[in-house]
């Protein structure tokens, strides 16, 4: 049967979604429509502004629809001297939900990857070497993911810090090898915040 | 900590989908933004598109954008003489799904349900009455859902049909008490179909 061509358009649409398949699509597409139009011009709205105005800070690169982010704004935030390096903006809030951390961030936008063709250019090692001369950070604590790229990320930021004398650190090994930071449960981030070892080169 | 009031706004907004909680609302918002912002886009427009320009069908009451919906257009669905009372427009595309139904639709948009407000003329009983004046039905299979609302507007409609000397069916139990027609496997759904009994009255 060929329904409503709006309704298979919405329905194929909300597949952009992460974790949304055929079935969970169609239940989404007819919730909207039965019982919350409302909702459904508000998720649209939302959509359309935050992926045409949300750009990236020009401190930080994480998402901001600012010249610069809420945390790079903060002057309470650069008292600290910390600066934590991580691979996404969705890690930021993972991190502040520890609250072990109270410094700046810097984000990666990924992870070195010869093959695919990004290197330190490509993930901002420029900026952040630029920032490492102009700001005065003491201590740089690199929150990668524990996967093989993101060691080699970790150990690339070692070397660059090392010019510039700033004690580096990496937070600890207790998240579980090869899943995503940003879904870790709060506790074993927070251990590996305190259980964070300096970068020996 | 306040990120981007747009993302934030973004993650809230997402949360008017059924099954989305607020961790899940923050993935997606941050996969969209890192990964998919044309799939954002389109999800937006087709959003709009949908919320603003599906209404119902003038004849069976389901969602459509045109004036009359496709199922009511098509010739050969009004040769079959049955007409299948559902509450719900997406209980439509899972009894599509079994084919063993060949014949029109009529959509309730819900069921009696006196101590809410919601009579006979709520449901469009005064339109299934109008059709059944004026098309030739000789059987009107209820497939209102198993619960005591369902059952009592499924006896209704059998009253009205004696009137009009239509047989009455009811698809049969085989769907579990208490859940929802939509999410019923299509083989028993398919089972309730074929062992349907009328209605005596
Ligand atoms: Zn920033
Ligand atoms: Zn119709």
């Amino acid at each position: 049967m060929q329904i409503s061509p709006l309704l298979e358009n919405l329905i194929e649409s909300l597949r952009a979604l992460p974790g949304v398949g055929p079935k969970s699509a169609q239940r989404m597409a007819y919730h909207l429509l039965q019982r919350n139009r409302n909702g459904g011009l508000h998720l649209s709205k939302a959509l359309h502004e935050a992926m045409t105005h949300i750009g990236h800070c020009r401190s930080c690169r994480t998402f901001t629809e600012e010249d610069e982010c809420n945390i790079c704004q903060n002057y309470r935030r650069q008292m600290s001297g910390q600066l934590c390096v991580v691979e996404m903006p969705s890690d930021i809030p993972a991190i502040e939900q520890t609250g072990q951390f109270s410094g700046r961030y810097f984000v990666l936008m990924g992870r070195l990857s010869p093959l695919d063709g990004i290197g330190p250019r490509e993930i901002g090692l420029d900026l952040l070497q630029q920032r490492l001369e102009n700001e005065s950070f003491h201590e740089v604590i690199v929150a990668t993911n524990p996967t093989i790229e993101g060691e080699a990320t970790a150990n690339y930021i070692a070397e660059i810090c090392a010019m510039y004398n700033v004690k580096v650190t990496r937070i600890a090994h207790g998240i579980p090898i090869g899943s995503d930071l940003e879904m870790v449960d709060g506790t074993t981030l927070s251990h590996s915040f305190s259980g964070r070892r300096e970068i020996k080169l």
